[in-house]
Order: C-alpha cells, then structure tokens, then sequence
C-alpha cells in the first residue's frame, strides 16, 4: 500500500493547482475559492490521498481526538446527547472515540484510562450512576480538558451540562399535589441502604449525587411544602430496569393506603410502571397518575398519552461539545456548571385522583369529579 | 506536562516489580499473573503514566482505531447496533471512532473521507439508504477491510452482516394474507418515482437496494404467490419521517377500497402509522391490523401492543464488530455476507378482518368472526 501512496504533489498535479493551494484546500486554512477546495478534495479522494496524521501528531502532540463516555448507549436519552455531541463535533476537525459503560463503573474507569492512553486531547463524560470521579479527577489534574454530562461528580471541578434535577421533580410533584395527590410514590434506582435516609443524606449535595437521588430530593421537597407527610413506603428504590419499576409500583399499587400517584425518575423506569398501572386493573388516569422524565417518541402513542418532563437531550450534548471545543481551544476560564432548561408536559397519564382521599375507597365510596 | 511525565520505569517502581513485567502488564501480551497485572495497571493510573501510542503508531503504521459509520444515530434500532459492537470491540485493543449521517449520503461520503485521512486501521459502514458506494470502493481497494453493516451497497465487495429483508417481509405479508387481509397497504421511505416500478426494479437485484424497498419486495412476493392482485394505490412511498408515514397510513384508510392491513418497514415508520390508526376511529385491530419492523421496548405498552418483526440488532452489530476484528487479525478469505434471522412475533395488532371483504364493509353489513 504505502509504496504506491499518492503525495501531495500528485493531488496538486491531478487537481491542476499549485501544491500550496492543495495544502490550504486539505487543510481547511487560508483563504481557497470554495470551488477550488472542492476540486482539490475530488481529486483527492480520487486518487486517494490521505494526509498522515500520524506523523502530523507527532509533530503538535494532538491527536484531534476527544473522547465520549458513555453511561449507557442504548438508552435514548443518552443515544440524543450523543447525536447532538457529534453534530457539533463534526466540523470542527476533531473526531470522537466512544466507550459504553452500560452503567458500570468498572468500564467507566477502564475506559478513561484506555482514552487516556490514546492521548484524547479531551474527553466529555456521561458519568455512570456512582462513579467515584477519582479516575476523573486524575485526568482534569493533568490539564486535559473534561466536560461532564448530565451528571456531576464528586470532587471533580470541571465544565458541567446538566438540568437542575431537584428543581425538576420538584415542579413535577408540587404539580401532581395540586391535581389533588396526598399519595405520591417515586421509583428510584440503586439507592442502596435506607432510601429515605440516602435521600435526606443527598438533599445535602444534590448536584454531586446520582440524578435519581437529585430528583427524589426534589420530591422530599415539594412534600415539604406542602405540609404533606413523607412515607418510606411510597419511596421505591430498585434495581436499574424495567422489570425492576414494574415491581415498585405494583408493590405501590397494593400499598394499604396506596399511591394514587407516582413519579418515575427515568425513561426505563417509566416503561416498567407504565405496564405495571396497565395490568393492575385501575382506571389509568383516574385511579392511578403517572408522570415520568424523558419526552420520548412513544410517549404520544400510549394510551393514555405520557405526561413527562422534558430534556433538552440534543442540547446537552450540543452544549458539552461546545464547551469542549472552547477548552481545547485555549478557553481558561474557571469551570463553568451550565443548566439547561426542562419543561413539564402535561398529557394524559397526570389527572385529579378519583374519590379524593384513599380512606373513602377503601369504604366503597367515590366521589366523581 | 511533558516535563513530569511518568515513565515505565516509574510504573515499574511503583508497583515493585520489573520493567519487562511492567510492559507485559500494561501491553497486554505474554504471562502476567492476574494480581500483578491488576497492581501494575492500578500503579501506572495512580502515577498518571501514559505509554506514547503516536509514538507506537509511528512504528507500526497502525492506529489500533476501527471507524463506524452510523446512517442514523438515534434510530434505536443502530442505537443497539452500535451497543453490540463497542462491547465486542472493548476487550480487543481497538477504540471505535465514530460518525454520524442523520441518513444523509453526502455526511457518509464525508466521514469515509475523513475517517481515511485518520488512518483507522478498518471501518464499519452502516451505509445511508441511498450510499452510492464509490467511496467506499475506493476504500476496500486500497486493503482497508471494510464491514457493512444492515445495508449492502451495489458494487462495494465487502464483509457484509445483513438480515434477509425479502424473506422477512414476505413472511409478514404472508401471515396477514393467511389471517384473511386481502387489502394489505405497505409504507416504505423514498422510494423515488412510481413506488411500484421501483419495487420491480428492486426485485431484480434485492440485496443492494435500501433495507425498505427489499422489504417492499418481499410484500410483492407474497401477493403474487396468493394470487392477489398488486393495488399501487396500496404501496406508499412516503420521506422518511414519523409524519410522512401518518399521512401514508391516513391515504391507505381512506381509499374507497381501505386496507384492511398494514406494513411498515421501520420502527420510526411505524410510530406514524399507529398513530394515524389510533386517530381513524377504527377499530384497532378489529378494522384495521398493523406490523411493523423492529422490536422495541414501547411496543409492548402500546395497545394494542404490536407485532413486529424482529431484528437481531445487537448481535449485528456485534457479528460485524467479530468480522472486521478476523480482517484486522488477518484473515484472507472471500468476502462474506451473513445473513442473521429474524423472527415474527405476533402480538395484539394484527388480526382476522372484521367483515371479510371490504366491498361487504361499504354495504354496511359485518361479519362478525
């Protein structure tokens, strides 16, 4: 291969122009007629030139690479991020490497130190639910730029993109308080411990913690104001996935004095008390409210339409790449936390609760609405 | 940074052990006990030592980087394509950059450029609908093993990980003919011209044409082995969107001949197409059935929860990650095609029509089944 490899030259000659115009039209500096440039990278690709950027890297000691980590791939909320993440990226002449972490610290650490090792000239991060941030902070202390997304962590002092999750769920919870709830359940994953307790612990650092425990904090919260008592039953922490949400509100659903309505803290949560309510038999919204974070595409064809509040996915990963890019290039300001903002859809699955309070059901009697 | 930048002696002192074990350890070749791999890793993140890979590449002429190309990001269907194959590549010594194409092939021709000049060592292509392919020819000429990835493209010789997308909509089509539909519409993306002559078209040479119009294939196969006839107002070319195939399914509904069925060649497709029936005020799946391609997680919280037909998505992408790894390693064999099975999963949205034959519908009489 490389002994037939075309030069530079051969691009200028094939391209007819001189070998500094075709420096300029390849390397996207100087001034070049657009038409020109095209010509120049036609020919280019036809006799397929490609530049050696390894050599070029050794020279600046940049790779024009930035490193994605990613919590979850699948997930579509992070799957948007990332979309908004590469759109961003795309012109700016660096190229993005990724790692998924499936939500596992383990491979998060791993990955930091695999990009590292490929000299990443920054890396944005989609923290895992409890990454420690050691690994992090190892990286920002040696002057490689770090933006982190959608989660904070810990001790790490970086460009952070994130929503105001207590604020967030906050808004959602007064909202349902006002539909009439006084029996609001949550669904949280990976707690651990006492989740009531793991709460008031988190209410105390919000921003450093996992956006479940941020959001249930805000849920603490609007019950406070309200004068409303918090109850540990109607606080479910599980394993992160569906089945998992599906139990807790089943287990919410048969609650003594259950839950008329629940707040689900992500998009695969929701999915599970989705079909938990369904299958219980209840009248769906009537009986049993719903409202979930993520406004994702199927939201509108479930029946009843999903209330939700909405991320600005795109934006967060557009934004962190942005920030990024002006690190890398030279930005030095301090650490900048941006939060974007979310709204509260209202559609179908949040309604008043039928019969008021629970103790009348339970007598037999309902008061319509 | 430079100045202080740890070296593999420093590794080695670090974690008590000597040089060459320490290179063993954190290249990953020859016998290290798994303690002392783990205690020389855990030394070399604790000092910040980074071994120069630009260096490395400069002597080995390789970047130990694989390009995908993703045609759309946050389709979930490539969502867990790429999720297969970032887990089969994590434990291989490559990283994955990554591009995306929002379905456009002139974003695809650009990151094949791209992604060239960054010497990736091999690419996975997941091609955009219409991908001309030249580029990518050039790419495979030049003995950079190439993978591709749900699509085909006509003239690119290539490893290729695929599903069987005639036989899989002619199994579709052929279980909605077998519950009673003789009116089965079909909505498929940009088909370009008179849907039906491209569909005769496609039938000549199936496999390098779009995912959709193979598929739309498989639909015609199975009227013309039922005997039914081909309506060309029942195939629907529509641009790829959520919308474009709710007006489609909306046209279908209202010809004075309605479909009784309905096709849908993908899950954003698909999406519209519940949707428009969710709104005709028919009965759902009593009047009217629908199957869609892809199984995702709302399909079944949606009710009528749907039938689908079902790709293996994850291991697509994990198959095409296992190919290009065998090139990388060497392998020499012909290209090969796979073709990976899908299944039809039958759930609540398709049905036997309600009242047989349409023409008895307009008379106003039912049969009931």
């Amino acid at each position: 291969m490389s002994a037939t490899r075309p030069t530079l030259e051969d691009v200028a000659t094939a391209a007819m122009v001189s070998r500094a115009t075709a420096a300029r039209a390849l390397g996207g500096y100087g001034y070049v007629k657009p038409s020109t440039r095209s010509a120049v990278r036609e020919a280019a690709d036809r006799i397929g030139y490609r530049p050696n950027n390894i050599a070029r890297s050794m020279v600046t000691g940049r790779t024009q690479t930035i490193g994605f980590i990613s919590a979850d791939m699948e997930n579509p909320f992070f799957a948007r991020t990332m979309a908004g993440l590469t759109d961003v990226v795309r012109t700016s002449g660096y190229e993005v490497v990724i790692a998924n972490c499936q939500e596992d610290p383990e491979l998060e650490r791993n990955a930091v130190r695999v990009l590292q090792e490929r000299q990443v000239d920054g890396l944005i991060v989609a923290p895992t639910q409890y990454s420690n941030g050691s690994h992090l902070r190892r990286v920002t202390e040696r002057g490689i730029p770090v933006v982190l997304l959608d989660r904070s962590v810990r001790g790490v002092i970086a460009d952070s993109v994130l929503i105001d999750n207590v604020s967030a769920a906050r808004s959602a919870t007064e909202r349902l308080i006002k539909l009439g709830h006084t029996r609001i359940g949550i669904i949280i994953s990976d707690l651990g411990g006492d989740p009531l307790e793991r709460l008031n612990q988190t209410a105390l650092d919000p921003t450093h913690s996992s956006t479940g425990a941020a959001r249930g904090v805000g849920y603490l919260a609007a019950l406070h104001d309200a004068g409303l008592p918090v109850d540990a039953d109607l606080v479910q922490s599980v394993t992160y996935s569906r089945e998992g949400a599906a139990g807790a509100a089943r287990a919410l659903l048969r609650l003594r004095d259950r839950a008329t309505a629940m707040l689900t803290v992500d998009n695969v949560l929701t999915l599970g008390a989705f079909e938990a309510v369904q299958e219980s038999g209840l009248d769906f919204p009537g009986e049993v409210s719903l409202l979930g974070f993520d406004d994702l595409e199927w939201t509108t064809i479930v029946r009843p339409t999903l209330s939700v509040i909405a991320q600005p996915a795109y934006d967060i990963g557009a934004t962190a790449a942005r920030r990024l890019l002006a690190r890398l290039d030279g930005e030095d300001s301090p650490a900048q936390v941006l939060f974007l903002h979310t709204s509260l859809i209202e559609r179908q699955s949040t309604a008043a609760p039928r019969g008021g309070h629970d103790s009348d059901r339970r007598d037999g009697t309902e008061r319509k609405q």
